[in-house]
């Protein structure tokens, strides 16, 4: 169901008090500094863009911004291991709980057996799925990642940001250290540094919020773009890539963020989140400044204000 | 919305052999050990009840069995500490995040600042709600808790079921350890033991199917018994409830079972599941032989059965 | 062997201004505050006596100062659980291994199996050794306790100072929880209250360094007081005592104690420090403001110089 | 001091029997798996060599056995960093304690602050240490390791086993997730790859029990070869040595043989020991068959026996 005349018109009224209001709380939060790159954009730009099922667009805000899609990209690579490889290989190497654990935490690769990553959001689960995409070699792979981001945006100008990418391959020791952990746990098959290279190319994706609502509304359609009537995505896999974004889609906010906007989501260290009313819209948020947790301070704090007034919460 | 006619067709059809094959998997768990009094439970029992909002009922299986309710009842008195206290004092003193450890785990009070329990749904978390029930005394908050479940449970004859409850109480050292823990972090006020009166008796409250249906009902009707048009519970609550049951409700297996089955749900060591779909039918499950991560084994997989057959995921 | 003629002249001409250069570093710690009676102790204080195998005795600073025991207890009380129970007894319950953790750590009682204290002097181990204290009730253990105190410091006067002991058993919820852990791992007999009974007695024995020196005297002599020449302990015990003591005596600093003094040593959250100069002779320091680690900053900064000067590493 | 007249011929009587009792362990335990070249060493082999400062030799058992290093290594280059770097530029990069987790654990370098590794004797620590090695790049490194190692047994004909390095390079995963965790901790310098090599170089150097002994009773005698007269270590460097070797030197099972044996040593996963007699003699074993916490079944088993009969203990 397409937003209605009235929400329409609700939203946009809201919009241009709501991101100032929310824009406000940047102040309290800071940009990701781990990857030199991502430490430059802008501080305070907070935009939000959505689309409904029938291709009607509201947005706000600084909607013109580029960023790297960081780990959004994983809820996709899920979806793409997941049609190479079907569930039963996919859910041998990764787990499909909530770790509590911070996102690149590798407490429990080491306690608790046998070793696989609690679920394919957290970073070690994310490297796990970049070896099972299918492919001859690295870049076999990241062609077939990057055309299958293509179709879901409708966008086939998506690219890869190389800057970004070589800032987060050579800062990466981090991830490095979590890919051999795997690769010794025998989660990985194959090269260590060969996996960490899709693994960063698909983070490095540069999308607009514009890119991440045609995203979402591929999955709040259950895998079929309901502006081209194009099928995507087996309806299985948007069920398990929506449930996850629910129970692991904001790092270990994820809990709170369901029950303050109640939306399957999924965050970025760029600042990003892409997130939907399901059968209804999709919906791409950036807001560079992070809070303690990792996610965009100015988005969560748009998209509770939205949820709330619009009652979107699943529950 | 209540249960189609055609829905109450295919469940009654299905029901008879769903639940036979579901039962064989008992062999596979085993009832509760920690508690003595959990161990006398019949091994291959498996019950379930549903009623839908227009009150038809649909059951199948050893619904007679009655059972106490123990980590189930965790959903209501988190109800009840909200109602008594409002959002803001309950979540300065329990988190809202799953943790990824076990229902009994006391690491993350020590390890993660500043050590209050990750969520309302684990032991940790569902003591400090036993703390901010009202009353003068643990008698007093006794009484209030078993008539707010009355209420629920459309059951003025539900009571305490007092051999468990001094099993439990007699056995609970991991329980203890965790109210002295809890006080030493400044998460309980009042005296442990006093607590830990009102949390074993909560636990013991001894129910059939039925009754953790219409218990669902009311959640499943946003607040209202559907049967008598009674307010139970404001709205927000519930929807807070239904949030931790989807992220927490089932231990260290809850992002399987919202894969996998896609419902809000509470399960306890008795081997009951409280479950519900929400805006239709409430549904009460018992199988007391338990899988590894402590849920009932025949009644999860009765539930996943049931799930897939009539589509009833959120996502 | 007894110090010789000029290590006591050294020892004489070092102590003024030794004393007052590691008195200054108290600025640098603080009084435990988790024991409140513990809190009003000076902070600034600082002393040390010294009595060799012949009796010559050494002393500077605030000598007269009475202090509790606390964790140098443990010491004593391990060797007494030794002789009632034997070794074999005694390690079924408690390990030999140092933990890297605090002191009040329970993380190893959850992670490592089977949840055994790894050693008997971290709180957790203690508790479990007062368990193994032979008597018929607490009063019966606790004046055997004593009793064993006073022959060691050759002292009939030490007392329990019931202040301190009501102050710790009150606040003590993390050791409270930590008995009925140990409970629920089955390394705990009898009733936990009782033990801990046991254990807040033994902590809040009252000493000064000159009874401290005194019990240090009696290992440092193997067992024996060499100046009445009475067998008190079995050298084995000695010898598992004092290999603890460098291992695991002072909390989880053992090591750069080992590296920096390389004396068997064990100190209390009181800022008591009992060590010695194995052969020769028997050390007490007293200095209330503990560092970091609990230990007490400026009687660690004392030893280290004195053991530098006069070559007193075991190592 | 030398070994007496008596304690030779005591020594020359017990071996036989005591070597053979203790080989007989060695059903219990087994060879080193993750290294596959390790894991061809003879199951039941076991030798000693002792050698005391005057040079008198005692031996048993399978002398002639080579075998690598491993671990034991760690202890020289520990040194060999000390010599080029001074105390406090080791003790930036290195703690001074126990962990009481596993020697390949890597809990502790994420959940305390500032993730330095806890000592020098874990793989952790061994690796940052190797990182501290001077050398312009891994070869010269290796050349200066192997010359100062040769220097210390006194046997310039001691090398590298390429096949073992090559082995254990190939199969490191752990080792290098551990490397890369370091290097994202701020703790290594330089390329992970060059500091690793150089640490698989220096475990892959092959040895003799005569050369482990030679290595030990240059430590035994505190830093000068008392066959030669050479002064090859400072003093204070083999202080802290024989330090860590009690407190650390035998994984987590440090504590128990400081109360068993309480002799400064250290143990490599190819089941080799080098032990002291302090004072008086240097000791090399090998028992290829591990126990649980990796140390030499037979080996441990024999220098228990050994350490009893002499009254070997420090303590």
């Amino acid at each position: 169901m397409p937003f209605t005349k009235h929400e329409i018109e609700l939203l946009n009224n809201l919009l241009p008090n709501e991101v100032e209001a929310s824009r406000a709380r940047a102040a309290y939060g800071k940009t990701a500094s781990y990857i030199p790159e991502l430490a430059k954009a802008p501080q305070d730009a907070l935009g939000i863009h959505m689309i409904d099922v029938d291709g009607t667009t509201v947005s706000g805000g600084d909607c013109g911004l580029s960023f790297t899609m960081q780990s959004i990209s994983k809820v996709f690579t899920l979806i793409l291991a997941l049609m190479d490889n079907g569930e039963q290989a996919v859910f041998e190497k990764v787990g499909m709980e909530p770790t509590g654990d911070n996102f690149n935490s590798m407490l429990k690769l080491e306690l608790v057996r046998p070793g696989i990553p609690f679920n394919p959001l957290i970073n070690a689960g994310a490297i796990a799925i970049s070896s099972l995409i299918h492919g001859n070699n690295p870049a076999e792979k990241n062609a077939r990642v990057l055309s299958f981001f293509q179709a879901l945006a409708g966008n086939d100008t998506l690219a890869y940001d190389m800057d970004v990418y070589r800032s987060e391959s050579d800062t990466a020791n981090l991830n490095r250290s979590m890919g051999y952990l795997l690769k010794d746990n025998g989660v990985l098959e194959g090269n260590v540094e060969d996996v960490l290279d899709v693994y960063f190319h698909h983070c490095s994706i540069s999308v607009t919020c514009g890119d991440l609502a045609r995203m979402a509304l591929v999955l709040a359609n259950n895998g079929t773009d309901p502006l081209t009537g194009t099928a995507l995505i087996p309806r299985r896999y948007v069920q398990i890539a929506k449930t996850f974004m629910v129970t692991c889609g904001m790092y270990n906010a994820s809990g709170e963020f369901a029950i303050q906007v109640g939306l399957p989501a999924k965050s970025g260290v760029s600042g990003g989140i892409l997130t939907m009313v399901p059968g209804r819209a999709g919906i791409g948020v950036v807001g560079p400044a992070l809070n303690a947790k990792g996610n965009s301070i100015s988005g969560v704090h748009l998209l509770e204000s939205l949820s709330r007034e619009l009652d979107w919460s699943l529950f």
